[in-house]
């Protein structure tokens, strides 16, 4: 079925502003409360949300098989569970609502007065509810980086590294949507040269920047999930800050990993950008250094080229853009992952999560976290205002922005957005 | 209140088998499917099912707070959600209802057609919607016994070891109810003495004797639950076998833990075993080797004396009991794992569930994995029928049981059996 949402030529009857990431072209998916305080599945055009609960109850979904009450959920888990085809047919039939050419909804006052919404009418809340949450370690610019520093420069990179696309689980409940605060954390560490660890909130608290994708529901328990097969599974991607205390990480992840230095939280972007959207933006990956095994094999282009940018705010500070990286970096993609996961015959399950691993490109510039843009503290970040960073300090912002552009199209995330407050005190 | 439930003087009007695990001083929770194809929430009398839906539907919980629908449901979730008060009233009005001076349900032949079932007639589902699923390696006897084999046996264990109860996020997605097969998993492996993995079926799947807790809903996004507190959050109990591919695992862990290794599959007995049933068996836990941190120290008896056990049983041949292991054997107990495990502010829901790690004793017939009671291999295990073993083989089933025995009152989990089956073919 072709996915006519993407048709580079629609234009729109919302109003959009010139430059902005969710262009009809976009057309992504999210979950809000409304001023009327209903929870509803919606999509954003430029900078109007619209409620696709309410368009459903209106009749402009006729003809797609759909539940009545599919969009009227606080997430989108059944929805996508639906599949592929449903989520094509959904998105072209709104590329069709919203063209300037179709006037319908457009005259239809009242039904507008219904189905609009201003960003200020609404709050975003999590898309999906997360079953599992999985994170890669998929960029070899950052295992790079992390190897030189805390093993070999000569051999930064573990043998396993090339053979296997290293991932480990991630706490689900500690995921939250923009905007919600995180508190620093606090932990055991162990300072340098001394054997009894002590305890106090985090000094090093990063962010990582990632991407993650979340699946519909794709295997039984045993079976695994085919490469070539993968996409099929992948609804959309959010960007993703995977928080991290390095202190709390160093004395805890052997052997087992890390765990209270990664779970108590990790932010993403409310709208999932489906990767219907993001056909376009196909790119090759890079070349294996290493012959891969055949179920990590593929043909085609896995790859998408999503520009990528951090920023830090201080409070009451103007902010600046510490990082730029791209999506298309990654060593693995998002295929093998899938792959590689279920190869054991894991189930995955609609609403999970999988996280890339922090995306560092190949210069000091593009590198995904303040561990390695200030390469351990010994070359701290200079902001515009506020001072220099050689982590993130108490009410700082850590604001990551994506976007996707080509051919005047320009396809984006908008924005994960998360304050760093103090200590918690109850 | 007091948990009247627990009275080991009390008898039952159900028929009820000597030395059965579940008099009427257990009454443990679980999901059932009955005879007629619907999902309820259940106890357990003996080797009797009762419906909990009907039961309730009937009017015998009058008086307690609890939804009309609180037991018609495929989870314990919300009734989790409910809190250890409601927990406490309805397994104390379970036991009146039960009583042998009790006849109102008894002689009601009409009500007592539409609670009771046979075992034969209901099919155990998984108790609860697993939103995250953490795994300790809280044992210091398995502890130390890998480090001896895999590293250093004058120093086995790792220096974070004795201060921090090691954790990491496990699976949802493959956590199965008992009678689940398994198939053998295939993955990754590297042969000694080569550089390049092969690809192939685990030679080594192993089990691991575990227990594990299921909470309710204990804090806010960076709110620590404070130790003394933490039991008041512990739903209950279930065996725990946490299926392992060791030749996988030693390939894949470094840096970031076990992944593929371990997500094929986790199997638990289906009865969820409450704490306060429990609360009879409290002992000491072990002396603490090092001083630990304030928020990992307690007052009073956290630990439970659990008789664990773990039998072979080949394909048409007789089980052979490989270990007797016991809970009260774990270094770290429950509430210092739940301390840890949100001192950073990590948020912990109804139904999360958190396993023990393996439960390994200090004696060789008391360890808790193939792994240890071979030796890496090298001892087999002798089998009264079908052999010996050094690791798992196909059509091997795995069964664990548990209970605990004081005064003449027997509480039990009853078992967790699992076959596994060859590599998964489609």
């Amino acid at each position: 079925m072709p996915i006519t949402a993407n048709n580079p030529k629609r234009k729109t009857w919302i109003k959009t502003p010139t430059n902005t990431d969710f262009p009809i072209q976009n057309i992504p998916f999210g979950v809000f409360l409304t001023r009327d305080d209903v929870i509803t599945i919606g999509t954003r055009i430029g900078d109007t949300a619209i409620d696709l609960g309410a368009l459903h109850q209106l009749g402009y979904f006729e003809g797609i098989p759909l539940t009545d009450d599919i969009f009227l959920q606080d997430s989108l888990n059944d929805f996508i569970s639906d599949g592929k085809k449903t989520w094509r047919l959904v998105r072209n039939r709104i590329a069709e609502i919203f063209d300037a050419e179709n006037d319908a909804l457009k005259k239809n006052k009242e039904h507008c007065k219904i189905v609009l919404f201003t960003l200020d009418e609404i709050e975003m809340q999590l898309p999906v509810t997360v079953g599992d949450y999985t994170d890669f370690y998929s960029s070899i610019e950052h295992a790079t980086n992390v190897g030189t520093m805390f093993r070999d420069p000569d051999n930064a990179l573990l043998p396993n590294w090339l053979h296997i696309p290293v991932g480990y689980h991630g706490r689900s409940s500690s995921i939250i949507p923009s905007g919600i605060p995180v508190h620093r954390p606090q932990g055991q560490k162990l300072i340098n040269g001394t054997e009894k660890p002590i305890f106090g909130p985090s000094r090093l608290v990063d962010f990582e920047l990632e991407m993650a994708f979340i699946t519909t529901d794709a295997n039984q328990l045993g079976e695994p999930i085919p490469i070539e097969e993968a996409e099929d599974y992948i609804f959309g991607l959010v960007l993703f800050n995977d928080w991290s205390a390095r202190d709390i990480q160093k004395w805890e992840y052997v052997p087992l990993g890390p765990f209270l230095a990664k779970n108590f939280a990790s932010s993403i972007s409310p709208w999932i950008v489906t990767l219907d959207a993001l056909e376009p933006y196909r790119v090759a990956g890079p070349k294996p250094l290493k012959e891969q095994l055949p179920y990590l094999q593929y043909t085609g282009k896995k790859s998408f080229d999503i520009n990528l940018e951090v920023a830090i705010q201080p409070e009451k500070a103007k902010e600046t853009i510490v990082s730029r990286s791209n999506f298309k970096h990654m060593y693995w993609n998002m295929s093998q992952q899938l792959a590689h996961h279920t190869v054991n015959g894991c189930p995955v399950n609609s609403g999970d999560m999988m996280g890339s691993g922090t995306i560092s490109g190949p210069t000091p510039d593009s590198y995904g976290s303040m561990l390695e843009l200030s390469w351990r503290g010994e070359k701290p970040v200079q902001l515009k205002e506020g001072g220099s960073r050689k982590f993130i300090e108490d009410n700082d912002t850590v604001i990551m922005r994506g976007h996707c552009e080509k051919d005047g199209v320009r396809i984006g995330f908008g924005e994960v957005s998360t304050k760093l407050l103090p200590v918690f005190k109850k």
